[in-house]
């Protein structure tokens, strides 16, 4: 029924953000939801949710909306977010810590099951989710161990790729890094770069156009 | 020159990652850079990057390739990352340490002014970059006077409406939330929601289409 080859990844993300208020209305509330209110919801308009929803194909009803729990077991499908998955995280400084210890991962099936670091000085501390931090030579072992498919990289930047190298040689096959450059990964590995600092750029990109639209007003 | 209303959102997202290895590259090697070089250096394809560069009217040179001084200059300029920008945090747990201790920001010209908590036993803590940690009803008082334009937020989801609210009616321009729920701000504020889980669900997505790959292959 999915045309999967087809969605573009901007859909994809949008997926996720729309299962977000569908999760919250599971919980109370009418079992359908218009494209209208589900779009208002999520700050994005209308038309863009309909048009999403089509890849995968017939959805909804013309002028009554989308059985939300239908709709969000369809997005679930296809996002592979019906399952567990095991993460480790190499970096366990205070962005490392504040995602370990995020309850939101582990109620989407994120869990970290392993913490690394290079510091002596962290080596062996163990954190309030009751994980132990090891040491980054202990990355192959423990990866192949507990079956560990994702790595998250909160290192500082000069580390990043060589984390990354000995995290696509222990056999994880997709990378979450969190480092502010660009790392490289075999093709058995995919790799997501996050940078908060891209996300400022496009919000004063936002802001001076608001200004000018201000001063021209 | 440039036709800015048209650019759309992702091709703006991509300046700011092309940015990334044009610093670099000033620093040191050839004044010019190809389109293909580009390209690799981003994890693009090279037509992306000349399609996202022509929106800036008539750049570099076929066969030849981008001057990177005046490349990184004009992408500068339209991202608006050419000057300083005040910003304040609300919420000082392991991620608000990690952003406020982020070097990459400062560099960029995003600089914390501010720091709040609603935690009576964090206010009054000062923080190894020097600021010290302030109480959330002072949010108004020292938004106006440090001229602050953007705030992060970086509390729990129950916080974040409230929290926003405060800051809009401040006189924040723009907040970039990392809670885990989307914010809606008033229309004088511009608000750009960061979720880390939805990475991770755009992450396992393509892993999962790996998998399927590989066992029909």
């Amino acid at each position: 029924m999915t045309k999967e080859s087809k969605i573009p990844n901007p859909t994809i993300e949008r997926l996720a953000f729309y299962s977000r208020p569908l999760e919250a209305l599971l919980k109370g509330g009418p079992p359908v939801i218009s494209s209208e209110k589900l779009a208002g919801l999520c700050g994005v308009n209308p038309a863009q949710v309909r048009k999403d929803l089509a890849y995968f194909g017939e959805f909804g009803v013309r002028g009554v909306g989308y059985e939300i729990r239908d709709l969000l077991k369809e997005i679930k499908g296809i996002l592979a977010t019906d399952r567990e998955w095991a993460l480790c995280i190499v970096g366990m400084g205070n962005l490392g810590i504040s995602l370990v210890e995020n309850e939101n991962f582990k109620k989407r099936g994120y869990l970290f099951v392993a913490t690394f670091d290079s510091d002596a000085r962290k080596i062996g501390r163990q954190l309030p989710c009751g994980l132990t931090i090891e040491p980054e030579r202990k990355i192959g072992e423990l990866v192949r161990e507990l079956g560990i498919e994702i790595g998250v990289i909160t290192t500082p930047s000069r580390a990043a790729q060589r984390v990354t190298e000995i995290l696509s040689d222990a056999g994880v096959k997709a990378i979450l890094n969190f480092a502010p450059i660009q790392v490289r990964t075999p093709e058995s590995c995919i790799v997501e770069n996050v940078d908060f600092s891209v996300k400022l750029e496009n919000l004063v990109y936002h802001l001076e156009r608001l200004y000018k639209g201000k001063r021209s007003a």
